[in-house]
């Protein structure tokens, strides 16, 4: 059995720059979940950061994806709208996207979406989190308790303008009050997307065994398999046209 | 009661051109939908095209628009970039849009689904349509039959590459052998979008009465109506966080 | 205009033979929520109880209902089977269908449902509950803020076994640390059906305006309208078949 | 890896009773699709019919079942309620389940949906069905082509009285001008669920490689899979309660 081929991108920058960051994620967070998927007998991950020429997104690169992790914060802006079309497209065309945590404001979510994604409330207080599973048969769920407990994260409330996903499979209760739709399903062209909520940089979330097997549970979910081939067009007709 | 305010958009370029088309539309398909519009007593209906200045979608005229129906075909790539994201905003903000038949591929659908909106099969072959009711307890069916008829029209067929509709109300079955989902509703931020198939210039589709009827029904359907008042970004904890 | 005509149905038992929540309800819940419905110029609500022959729920009851309340709890399984599926088929015929709380283990939501719609974790600690508006644009979370706060109420924790609700509205956030699906619609049939959480008996939920307002506003989104009328079963080709 | 097992569960009537359809399945309708599935490397499947007792479907073949696959047409009242209500908690508690053609009217589908599932038109004239791929990303669609075509069947045609799919992957053309959503998935509980409408029992539907290849995509699609064990009932509170 052929591997899942696995991009994990990360901005990068939070790593470099910050000396609380570095210290949870030396190498980045992208290395981090790379690493962690790279144990897994069916997955073959890679990284790409956006320091990289074309944010190391390049066509061949893409078409060597099945899977496309995406974490960003800082720099959503800096990602060249060139690009982010080149994701999409691939997206639409069967490869699976998984957006993580502040991911939520990029412009590739946001550009699959179609709505002001950047759009909820937020507080980095560092408080409790549990995350409940909403849909315990959902293979994304698999191997997992009743809930996830994350002891210090920042809180992402709703409302989170987000179309309603197809499938909702983590809702998070958060310490201070708020509730959020934490791991939301979608399927748009032929791909597989799904949105997980965990992960602010100065907590060692990506180190939780529990968020790290949602992780590939996601990538499995979202792979890339082989899909009908569709043509599109002006046809002619199957049957007589009187 | 106060009525609907609506703004019926059309690109306006075959009924000027096209003396078959002209025939059929001698005011342009915009105006036969406002007038239609204007004989329902809760509303009221006025039009903007693309050659007025800001295609006559300016700030002031998407404030006073309740629900924006949109037609266009040859010349989506005119529609500028700047009126596009304004509509989306208003959309999101609660605005409703109803967008026909060829403005599938229009630049205002793409950006507010995220996928290739344009991606379909089609036929001008001028073929039998016959569009069958799924969800006949849907306020978009009222006062129709278990089906319209259309004696003439384009064909679009499957697949069409839309994100699966929240609520499916219209399946078209085409004389030359192809089925499309034809009435497709979505909540997008705020707001109410609803896809209506059918409407090909050169047959007088929106002169038929079961056509007229489902546009004024989608119209209340999507129309605006007073919203929760939502905040985003940083907020303090309503429960203490320890 | 007409007046939407509702049945609240109540099993009311706790209120007949429980001081504490005779002393909230001294006329039951039902005549709580009907006696506010009945200040909605728009409605016309009339009461039916567990203890009156069929259950108050005469044929002749059900064709006059557009829409029926439902709260039951003590004595799910005193409702016959036959009035279940009478209920069921008025519903599916389009009389809309709000169930309220405790209803959730009713015999009448599961038959809907066909799920275990009793499953889901439960504590009468009387504990603060915040409901979270998720679709701050439908028509039921019309007049609320952000969210709904309830001092003192029962907890109900995910997971809850019910369908992924066609629409989710509102997502309760417990002090004891659950999350729950408070708000969600259905579509069944050609009727609307809606599921709110809030309601114990022991606590002066239904006496609180936020929560009234959901319910009215839940009976105008469920309320029987104009259907298409279908038929079913053996019909003859509507093109020649070789 | 272990095997997918599988219970083919079919009525056994027609093909005993009538010389016309046992011509097509002599050993039945279930031989012909357990065969079929037995040729598939990950797949091991046996067969159960109405006249055993219990019908074959007793808890220890139910509890060695992952996806179960049911074919009935002429004697649904036949099957007894009490094995439905354990077809029917197995499939909640994840086993996964597949309904065939007429076994839309069965009661174990009619139990998991909720609605009158038995309501549609139809038309036993033998005229060509295209059923048209509208997910191509979707695993059941697999293999195959843009569309499937049999050259004779009965026709089903909507309104179909089901809730609306999770996922809609299959809408039919039939040649006497109907439409039907002919391949429908449903979460229910922890079980996956998937409605495939071709198979009459005069025509050889279920010996055409296309629909068996769909049978098999859809098998693995249900497969019961390690799922998160959930609790219900009382609970304490995991925060303090005030």
């Amino acid at each position: 059995m052929s591997k899942i081929k696995i991009t994990v991108w990360n901005e990068y920058r939070h790593e470099r720059h910050n000396e609380e960051v570095k210290a949870i994620y030396p190498d980045g967070i992208h290395m981090a979940i790379a690493n962690y998927l790279n144990t897994q007998e069916d997955m073959e991950a890679t990284t790409a950061v956006l320091d990289e020429p074309e944010h190391g997104l390049t066509e061949e690169v893409l078409e060597q994806t099945d899977v496309l992790l995406w974490w960003g914060h800082l720099a959503h802006n800096e990602v060249s709208d060139e690009v982010v079309e080149r994701v999409r497209q691939k997206v639409l065309d069967g490869m699976g996207l998984i957006v993580l945590h502040s991911g939520h404001n990029s412009k590739i979510f946001e550009a699959l979406m179609g709505t002001n994604t950047g759009a909820l409330k937020w507080r980095d207080d560092g408080e409790k989190e549990r995350i409940w599973v909403i849909e315990p048969g959902h293979p994304i769920a698999k191997g997992l308790g009743e809930y996830i407990e994350i002891p210090k994260e920042e809180m992402y409330g709703e409302r989170f303008e987000i179309p309603a996903p197809d499938e909702l499979i983590f809702i998070s209760w958060f310490e201070g009050g708020e509730v959020f739709r934490s791991g939301c399903c979608y399927k748009r062209g032929q791909g597989n997307i799904f949105y997980f909520r965990p992960g602010h940089e100065t907590f060692p979330v990506y180190h939780q065994p529990e968020v790290l097997q949602v992780i590939s549970n996601s990538v499995r979910w979202a792979a890339k398999s082989e899909r009908v081939k569709v043509t599109y067009g002006r046809v002619a007709p199957l049957e007589p046209v009187h």
